[in-house]
């Protein structure tokens, strides 16, 4: 059960027939990638005429879900959110099947979905594709897929699911691959607001965004690892342990950043909510430690009285 | 006028002698590195013993701030805030002088302090410190030093500057180098948020922050260079180029990032500022573009009714 980069046992794979439900942008790449590799496809899609341009690469257009589910034991479902999958097949028989749902949601939705399609007698991945559909099937892409469930479906069909993107197993809790998706999509989130203010800084003076960007990206990339220390510290529960900068230090340079911003006629919206964090976290006597602690303050239980998680 | 990395020419430098005013964490720091290298230091700090360590490593502890200019060319200055340039100065003749400032700062405050040292008969260089003092000295860290002001200083004693880090010279305008450090900062800031709301995903879960930190690191890393599309379509003013995932599919994706924060008892206050922002520009009509014409929304003389910058 290894994480393989895209395609790199496509060769040795042995074809697996497989069927695919939703061919939306991402299903279409999906479905053209195993195509590509000689993988028998049957698709199914709600709205027919988005998945007939596939018969053109050899697809097998199916009447009804049911039918594309009777097609192969291998399903690999793509739709738009969970309740497209329970209205897709609801009246497939799952029976034996190898359910592989990389339809995006949350993991409470993947942990229902698994023991919904257990209870239907098929075994269940769920995956949270960390790709946009122009990386599928481009091996150079870095794109790759999160997985979580049945670890037997996983080691059986491993090599089929690494064709169109690496694969990354991350535990049998079926709730995980969302979980770590949506982790991976917030954190991005972040940066991507913190890109945002950033351009909006050098926006009104005379400095090129392109000649900008190259210091940013390798400045977000060095800074990056800094996640390797809180994780430390996360294990460890002990926030002070190896501080790099300390909460107080951070708390004091926001000055000059929020200044800056009013200086460059800017909202500083998408900063704030954190530095006000900050600031909480460092009234509660802190102000030594790293801001990785901080993290309880998100934790609600803990705001409404309760035990932090 | 080239950029260096850290010590690159350090053993070509002509071991020009300077004085540094402030003695803190990073002064002492950089006072180290330029010692280490053979450079004659005269250090000052406003309280005398913390300069005094330093005269075991071979620097010379001034009495006066005045003094320590008197007795270099080229002064160096890393104090808390512009105030503290203004005040430790006052009496100081700086007639002649090279003065290189490395006080934290706004582009305002160095564009003013420029003014008040070039009528004061001084060549001036602002800067900014892209590094933790533990960085200094050491050439594998990274650390860098932004500078901007006058090239004739850069271009004279950019050898001298190399020793403690890295230099990287962005332009004759003295506010820059405050600029593209606030912007720097101000990225990084909403990548720590963004960190910080995908540990606190994990915290309530069986999974390792030391197992998550090497994904998340690496999302971080790969998802970077996305600025690089964006500074295209900054550039260019055409935000629907280059589209790879639409605004209208990036504001719908964010309903899952809010329900999983929800369905774990997180507040998902870090994430929303900017989830908002999208959901702005996204009613003004700007669905089938990227993200990055939201830039326009921080400009507070847009909102109110100003041109934009």
């Amino acid at each position: 059960m290894t994480d393989n980069p895209i395609g790199s046992r496509a060769s040795r794979a042995s074809r697996t027939p497989l069927s695919l439900l939703g061919t939306g942008t991402m299903g279409t790449a999906l479905a053209r990638a195993w195509l590509a590799a000689g993988h028998p496809v049957t698709v199914w899609n709600r709205t027919p005429a988005r998945a007939e341009p596939l018969a053109a690469d050899g697809a097998t257009v199916a009447a009804s879900a049911a039918d594309a589910v009777a097609a192969s034991r291998l399903v690999v479902v793509c739709l738009l959110d969970d309740a497209s999958v329970g209205d897709a097949l609801e009246g497939a028989d799952l029976s034996g099947r190898d359910l592989v749902n990389l339809t995006t949601g949350t993991p409470a939705q993947g942990r229902a979905r698994a023991a919904w399609a257990e209870a239907r007698g098929a075994r269940f991945l769920d995956a949270g594709i960390m790709a946009v559909p122009p990386m599928i099937g481009d091996a150079r892409s870095g794109a790759y897929v999160l997985y979580s469930g049945s670890p037997a479906l996983f080691e059986e069909h491993g090599d089929t699911l690494a064709v169109p993107a690496g694969t990354r197993y991350v535990g049998a809790d079926p709730g995980f691959a969302a979980l770590h998706d949506v982790a991976l999509l917030s954190a991005m989130s972040g940066m991507f607001a913190g890109v945002l203010h950033a351009f909006a800084l050098i926006r009104g003076e005379d400095v090129a965004p392109k000649d900008f960007a190259p210091l940013l990206v390798s400045w977000l990339g060095a800074m990056a690892p800094a996640a390797f220390g809180a994780a430390e510290q996360l294990q460890s529960g002990d926030y002070g342990r190896d501080v790099v900068s300390s909460l107080a230090m951070q708390v004091a340079g926001n000055a000059t950043l929020l200044a800056t911003a009013e200086e460059q006629g800017l909202s500083a919206e998408l900063l704030t909510p954190y530095m006000a964090l900050l600031e909480r976290w460092l009234a509660e006597g802190h102000g030594d430690e790293d801001t990785t602690g901080a993290v309880e303050l998100l934790d609600l239980r803990r705001m409404r009285g309760g035990r932090p998680a």
